[in-house]
C-alpha cells in the first residue's frame, strides 16, 4: 500500500540535518513510501543535496515559511503561525495529501493543532499519546503519556480501547491485554477515577487484566497500560532518569582505573548489545491516538536513526489501518451501550 | 543518646529470620541502641539463641501472641488484633516505652495502626510515607509514596514541609532545597492540585525550588521531592521494574556464550561495585512521617542487611529530632498565616 507521509522537516532540536536524511533513507528502503518535506525549502533542498538526491516525486519540497519554536507556548502557534511547517504538515493529513504527519517539534503545539485541524475520531474525547516500551517479554504500550493530566474514567476507558486496537492493527494480537496502572493489584486501592475506570474497562468488551502496578510496565504484564498523562509522563520520565544515572554509574565504574578501563574495552560487545536491547531511539515515535489522522511525535532530541523509528511507526499505523479499528471499535462501544 | 527501638519481629516476608538478626547485630555496633523484640516469644528467644545471645535489658523480648499478613485488610488488623506484634510495637511508642518502631509487615496496617494508636502531629492532616532515593549527585528523600491517593494542595504543602525538616535533620542541612513532581518545568503546566500547591509551597518560607520532572529524581535535582501518593508509588514501582529488566537483560547478555561468560567473570569486581553502589538494601526504611511516634517501614522482602538500614533509619530520625523540627515549622507556618 502506497503511503504518503508529511513531514515536519523543521521541529526538534536538530531540524532538517536529521528529519530529511531520515526520510531520505526511508525513501529508499521502502518504494511504496512517499514523503512531503514541509519547511523552510531552501534548508530542505540543501539537505537532499548533501543525501544525494533530488527532489522528486517520492520525495516533494513543500515550502512553509514559518516555524514553530520548540519551547513556544501552543496557543501561540496555534493562532499565530498558519504557515508553520507543523501546521502546514498537519493539513496536508487534513486534505488528504498526505495519511500521516511526523514531527519531532513541540509536543503541547502538536497535540492543539492536530486537535483543532484534524478533530478527534467519534466517541474519543480527547487524544492521547501512546508509546511502546521495552519490557523483559518484548514491549508494551502506554497512553497516556502527557495529553491529559485531569482525566475522567471515561477518558481512561477510551484511553484503553485506542491502545488495543492499536496494538491489535500494528501488532497483528486479536485480543491484546489491557491493564490499568494503579498502586496496588486489589480492586479497593487506587484513586476514585481509576476505580471507577476499573468498573468501565471490565464491562467494555476488552480483555482487561485489572490492575498493574508500575513494575508491571517493565515486567511486560500486559501488552497495554492506561493510566493519566500526569502519572504517564512522570513513570516515562522517571525510567529516563534512572537508565541515564545507571548508564552513569556503570561508566564510571569501567573507568575507574586502567584495569576496569581495559575490562571495559573488553566487555564493550557485550555492553553494546545489551545497550542496543534497551535503544531508547529504537522506541522512538509516540502516537497523537485518537485524532482524524496519523500524527506521530518524535523526541526532540532524536537523530536520523530514531527519527526513522518514528516514520516507521507512521506507515505502520497507516498500513495496518488503526484509526479505522478504533472507530470500528468506538461505534460497537456505542450501540451497546444505546441500542438502535 | 539512648534510643529504644521496638522491633515488629513477626512482620515481612522473612519474619523473626531477618528481624532478630538485624537487632541483634545494631546493638552490637552500637552501645546507645536498646531493642525491644516484639512477637511471638519463643520464635525469637530461638533466633537470640541462634545469634548467641540471651533476652537482656539491651535486647528485651516482648511477647505478642498475633501476627498481622501481609495481605490481611487493614481494618481488619486494626480492630481485630489488639495483641499483634505490630500493634504492640506501636503501642510501646505510644506509652513512651520505646522511641521507634520498626515493621516490615503489611504497609496499610502500619499505617492505619499508627495512625489510630500515635495521631498525627500538630498541623499534618496526613501521614506520609517518605524514603531516600540515589541520584546522581548523591541522594534525594521523596514522599508521598502511596498513603495519600487523592492529595490537595495544602497535604502537598504539609509534605514539603516534612521532607524538608527531614533532609534538614537526619543530614544536617540547613535549607534543604524543595521539588514538586510536576509533567513540565513551566508554571502553566501540570493539574490543578499540583499548580495551587506550588503557590502555596513558594510562599511557605521553605527552600522551593519549583517544578520537577520525573528524571530530575535521579538527577538529584533536589533534596526533596514531593508528589502524591499515588504518583510517588507509580515513579518508585516503575523504577524498581525498568532496574530488575536491566540487570536481567545484563545478567542474559554476560551469558551469552563461554567468551561472554569469562568476561562477565573477570569484570565481577566492576558489576560487584557498581551494583553496590545502587543496591536498594541500602535504602531500606521508609519513614511513616507526621505521626507523633518514629515509625520506620522496612521492605517486606528485606534480608537482614537491608532490615539493619531500616533500624539505623529510626535510630538516626529519634537522635535528630525530626518530629520536634516537624511540630516547631508547622507552629511557625500557623503563626504566619494567623498571627497572634
Amino acid at each position: 500500500m502506497e503511503v504518503t507521509v508529511a513531514v515536519d522537516c523543521m521541529g526538534g532540536d536538530h531540524g532538517v540535518r536529521v528529519t530529511v536524511p531520515a526520510a531520505v533513507e526511508w525513501s529508499r528502503r521502502d518504494s511504496g513510501c512517499r514523503f512531503v518535506l514541509v519547511g523552510l525549502q531552501d534548508q530542505i533542498r540543501a539537505e537532499l543535496q548533501r543525501a544525494g538526491e533530488l527532489s522528486s516525486e517520492r520525495l516533494r519540497v513543500h515550502h512553509a515559511t514559518e516555524v514553530v519554536g520548540m519551547d513556544e507556548a501552543p496557543a501561540n502557534a496555534l493562532r499565530g503561525k498558519k504557515d508553520s511547517s507543523m501546521r502546514v504538515a498537519i493539513d496536508l493529513v487534513k486534505s488528504g495529501e498526505a495519511q500521516a504527519c511526523v514531527s519531532a517539534g513541540n509536543t503541547g503545539a502538536l497535540m492543539a493543532i492536530s486537535r483543532f485541524v484534524l478533530k478527534t475520531l467519534p466517541g474519543i474525547d480527547r487524544p492521547a499519546i501512546a508509546t511502546m516500551l521495552p519490557t523483559l517479554k518484548g514491549h508494551t504500550h502506554i497512553l497516556d503519556l502527557g495529553a491529559n493530566v485531569d482525566c475522567s474514567a471515561e477518558h481512561l476507558l477510551q484511553f484503553g480501547i485506542m491502545g488495543a486496537e492499536l496494538v491489535a492493527s500494528v501488532e497483528h494480537k486479536s485480543r491484546p491485554s489491557v491493564g490499568l496502572l494503579n498502586i496496588g493489584e486489589e480492586a479497593i486501592k487506587g484513586n476514585e477515577v481509576v476505580k471507577e475506570a476499573a468498573v468501565l474497562l471490565r464491562a467494555s468488551g476488552l480483555n482487561f487484566y485489572g490492575n498493574v502496578e508500575g513494575d508491571d510496565i517493565y515486567k511486560g504484564t500486559t501488552d497495554v497500560v492506561v493510566c493519566d498523562g500526569f502519572v504517564g509522563n512522570v513513570a516515562l520520565k522517571t525510567s529516563e532518569g534512572l537508565a541515564q544515572m545507571l548508564a552513569t554509574y556503570l561508566r564510571e565504574e569501567f573507568k575507574k582505573n586502567p584495569f576496569t578501563q581495559m575490562l571495559g574495552l573488553l566487555a564493550m560487545p557485550v555492553i553494546k548489545s545489551f545497550k542496543d536491547r534497551v535503544d531508547h531511539r529504537r522506541y522512538n515515535g509516540a502516537s497523537l491516538l485518537g485524532l482524524r489522522g496519523v500524527v506521530i511525535k518524535s523526541h526532540g532530541s532524536a537523530d536520523a536513526f530514531a527519527f526513522g523509528f518514528a516514520i516507521e511507526h507512521a506507515i505502520t499505523e497507516v498500513r495496518t489501518g488503526v484509526l479505522a479499528h478504533i472507530s470500528e471499535r468506538m461505534g460497537a462501544l456505542e450501540r451497546k451501550v444505546k441500542p438502535a
